[in-house]
């Protein structure tokens, strides 16, 4: 069948939607007839708050994460410590430090990882932002909260030799490895297992 | 932390897109940023297929189905034959049988299946549109296209024996239980491996 199934207004919602990390075209579909379904208590209010979010949310120009203003909430907010720079991949992990609540410093989002498979490179990353924090002079320590991939450790190690490089640098640290809170030793891998038991603490 | 993430704007984002089947909290959040950053590419053609649906999407009064006319497409469409009545439960069940292209009648969407755990009883399903084209005397086949479960097997019935009450009603067929094409034998459950060999076809 060459025709739209339904409208082409509905199809465009569900090929819209299927763009989503998580939806493939199945789900796509259920969530349109779910979405078309409850107009009113979600349909309407799901295009609002991404007209919300479209007129609102800008970058911010000192750590490159998202907010309403620029510089944002937690580049403006006075009790964050200074001397502290949390450096993450992207703004997904900003959300997630912020949730636990355990970061008393600033950040900067690089925005990615390298990757030369994916043809990321130094010159996509947002190092000038990172350059012009170090050129403050403020920062002590940097934190690289990045992820514990191939990508993610490569950018580690890029990013600590642009720090080394620097006369009277802040320190640069790294979040430990080991086991998860709640995980099994018997689902965990060996990289991790053997990380935890190197860096085993007196009970 | 009891203050928002980042703005009020994308938490109302996030918790919007996590009320979608398919979506929970994590992959909410997965989705808003991955829409933040496409804003020209997805955002906006999103919220525009939202309101495009809105504006122009309304439900059938003959059928139950959705389209941007009613009577729909398929109900007036002159080449379907008058004499097929297919019931389904929902409008996506219409989405998949116009994909197979297989029927060539129209459709009634009860909008859901009987279920008393769930509370859904006979006066919440469109059986009065149901009647409606039972008494234009038109059909003359009434296909039970509902699903092959528990509480779609007892609408079955409800509505077979809706429909045998009449004199002079419709005959009544349900789809074949079967092995599904590209389906192995070792993943299917007892039921439809009984109800395969119960049913064979001479080869």
């Amino acid at each position: 069948m060459a025709e739209p199934l339904a409208s082409p207004q509905i199809d465009r919602l569900i090929q819209m939607l299927a763009r989503l990390p998580g939806l493939g075209p199945r789900s796509a579909r259920k969530a349109a007839l779910h979405l078309i379904k409850r107009r009113e208590l979600l349909m309407a209010p799901l295009a609002e708050a991404l007209q919300a979010v479209m007129a609102a949310v800008v970058k911010c120009s000192r750590c490159g994460s998202l907010d309403t203003l620029d510089p944002c909430g937690i580049c403006r907010d006075p009790k964050r410590e200074p001397g502290l720079l949390v450096v993450v991949e992207d703004v997904g992990d900003v959300w997630a430090l912020e949730r636990a609540g355990v970061i008393k410093g600033r950040y900067l989002v690089l925005g990615g990882a390298l990757s030369p498979l994916d043809g990321v490179r130094p010159e996509d990353l947002n190092l000038a932002l990172l350059e012009q924090r170090l050129v403050e002079g403020e920062v002590r320590e940097v934190l690289l909260a990045l992820n514990a991939t191939v990508e993610g450790q490569a950018t580690a190690h890029y990013v600590s030799e642009l720090i080394a490089r620097r006369a009277d640098g802040p320190t640069v640290s790294r979040l430990a490895h080991g086991v998860p809170i709640g995980g099994e030793l018997d689902y965990l891998d060996e990289g991790t297992l053997a990380a935890a038991v190197k860096a085993r603490r007196s009970f």
